[in-house]
């Protein structure tokens, strides 16, 4: 463990509350609690809540964390008390006083991480913990947290290293111990290769889990749209802050589709149009729509299905499905293509659900950050580079040039050989405090 | 202790942040955490720290608060968690499906005070310790939530009641007891008063103390108000959030003079004008201004004072100083009146602070809050009248009435006697989570 100096941050929001923990951290932490907290009784042991009033005069609990038990792996101390932002700017102002500094955002994570508590994916899971919106975004990050993704990547690095000494010790004696097994060899990096697949492939219902599902409901005037979002709305539970990442000068609306956050966006008034802050309208429909990952194409039933109809649908450029609308008001369905819905009987609303979850396919047993899906894919390539020097007559030790590629690239992904400058970013972005 | 049933909630706010915690509180509030926190071992004991993941996937502590030790001496515990609403949510949810309620706002206050660990005026202490926005505010709320004001009303309460005694002895049992010590009982009431005198008297301090002293800026247009406004809010500690109470859809701002806030209203264009918009103005100007507690009258020094300066004074119906501005432009300032300033070089800013500092008056020992006006000045009123009664040939049963009276009016600021109507009132204004 290194040594740090002692930083100070409340860890509980800035916002009035009842209760505000104002946690300390770093090598003189329990010594300068103890300057803010005369109560705390010599032989004060880790783990224990003692009250008494504080120097700034509130009245509250402080707990002592030592090295092996602290979040940040380094001695701790939390602080409870009123939470008042006056009370908590005077304790902050009494510890720095004291000697401590204020923490910068993510500082106390950085810690954990810089103290080998923690790697890199499960600082960031800390973070998507933290802005989880749905339930299962909280259940990713908590397995996230728990080191999984850590796991998987340090056995396909040790797998690689090893790897990598043997072409390296093939090459150097190769009187000694004759040359590489180039077919075992492979057979070790095809397996590396199928490690690191499922990975690359949760990138993309990573992206739909983090930053929303986009569906655009699509169709001519009066096909229902509007009532389908408002039926959506209501039966679902809705996302009230937005998503990161996403923009909401549009009529969208956010909701939690089993889990899955989904981006309904109504797209009003799809034809041409004279008026010309109507056209604007259309032309940022269109563009909202392109960017959707699937399209609902409501018509109808009640009119049928058009040529209007058929020339919309030949226009989209994305994945859609098909919806007929009122199937309330149709004596006989049975003629009717798409999917029957009706927002008034509520017909047909489960099925839709069902069919907007399943395009979104099944979450994968590990879901990789944004920020994973380079590296990741550059150590694919490098793995798989290596496969085709083995495979031929090159020369073993071309591949060693990939291997050593391929284990940096996992080290950047954990952290191991990730530059100051992706520390930097990825801290930064945490809120003060965590 | 009543038994009541377990209610729950985050007592953290609501917002994003790296750490919530979760209180439960209620007769199962033990058997409801081992239901939530599996970890928990056997022989937990409280006041300690236990690591491990809740049920619903997040990880954190969980702390065992027993009866003698809690909040809301009740059983109760505290769930440390990350600070996602999901992940909050989630927990309370469990909570919930385990048998636990939904608390109310201020329910977990509510019990304390139900519960006999605080009193009424405790009770409210703790709002205003969340509340406070300056040091003073906060100063004053830590001390009478040590329970100041209590012990001094509750022994001027017993004396009231041992002294009813006395009467109600003398009139019933007059022949065994001889009739009552009039003079003694006299010197008696006359200590009760001079008990509840300085604790009346402390209302208006208590007024400036929450609500902000308002100080007006007045003077002809150029008279320097804007510079003066901005130069103090340079100076001082801006109060960010506004004070409970006060508008903001005028031209003021909030500063912390140590430790007193004080609103600063800049009443721009006092002049008479012809326009409609601006008259309105100048009519909301003189309004805020009838409502200042101190108005700082402002002339430019090197203009002079004028009969325009002597008219507008006469039309001032609230305390004013006389402050002579840009004092700087004067080569010999002898004969300018009132205080001198210069918001250039800063020249009698200091001296300004001060002067408007020490119209507020000296902080009392103790402050009262506008709740307990009324029943004191009840009490003071039926103290005197029970004086009156004695000092006279009046009988002295009829001192009884008022000694009744006084006692009642003293519960009902300790809590003792106050209804159900002004319980639900106090505690309805908490947040929840308190």
């Amino acid at each position: 463990m290194s040594h740090f100096d002692t930083i100070v941050a409340p860890i509980t929001g800035s916002a009035r509350a009842a209760v505000a923990i104002v946690r300390l951290s770093g090598e003189d932490a329990w010594a300068i609690a103890r300057r803010l907290f005369p109560a705390l009784p010599p032989d004060a042991e880790p783990l224990r809540l003692y009250y008494g009033t504080f120097l700034h005069g509130d009245d509250g609990y402080l707990t002592l964390f030592a090295s092996d038990r602290s979040y940040t792996a380094e001695p701790a101390v939390e602080c409870s008390i009123h939470g008042s932002p006056v009370s908590v700017r005077a304790l902050v102002e009494a510890a720095i006083g004291a000697g401590a500094r204020m923490a910068e955002p993510g500082e106390f994570t950085q810690r954990a991480f810089l103290n080998g508590r923690i790697d890199l994916t499960q600082a960031e899971a800390v973070r998507d913990t933290i802005e989880a919106q749905t339930e299962a975004q909280l259940r990713m990050a908590n397995w996230l947290r728990e080191g999984e993704l850590f796991r998987r990547l340090s056995e396909l690095r040790e797998e690689l290293i090893s790897l990598l000494t043997a072409v390296e010790a093939s090459v150097d004696f190769s009187e000694e111990i004759g040359g590489l097994d180039r077919g075992l060899a492979l057979t070790r990096l095809r397996q590396v290769a199928k490690g690191l697949a499922p990975l690359l492939e949760s990138a993309t219902f990573g992206r739909l889990l983090r930053e929303g599902m986009r569906v655009a409901l699509v169709g001519r005037p009066n096909a229902g749209k509007s009532s389908l979002l408002n039926k959506l709305l209501a039966s679902e539970r809705a996302i009230v802050s937005p998503v990161p990442g996403t923009t909401r000068d549009f009529v969208e609306e956010s909701i939690d589709l089993d889990g899955l956050p989904v981006v309904l966006i109504d797209t009003a008034g799809l034809r041409e149009v004279d008026d010309e802050v109507e056209a604007e309208g259309v032309r940022r429909s269109r563009l909202q729509m392109a960017n959707a990952d699937l399209a609902l194409y409501l018509f109808d039933s009640s009119v049928g299905w058009t040529e209007a109809d058929e020339a919309e649908l030949e226009g989209l450029s994305i994945p859609y499905r098909v919806i007929a609308t009122k199937i309330d008001l149709m004596k006989d369905a049975s003629a009717v293509p798409g999917e029957h819905i009706s927002t008034l009987t509520g017909a047909g609303i489960p099925a839709l659900r069902q069919l907007v979850r399943e395009f979104a396919g099944e979450m994968p047993e590990i879901v990789i950050a944004p920020r994973h899906q380079l590296p990741l894919g550059v150590a694919w390539q490098a793995v798989n580079e290596a496969m085709v020097t083995l495979r031929t007559d090159h020369p073993a030790d071309l591949a060693s040039v990939n291997l050593n590629e391929a284990i940096a690239a996992l080290g950047e992904v954990t952290g191991e050989t990730a530059s100051p400058d992706v520390l930097h970013r990825i801290f930064h972005d945490f809120c003060i405090g965590k």
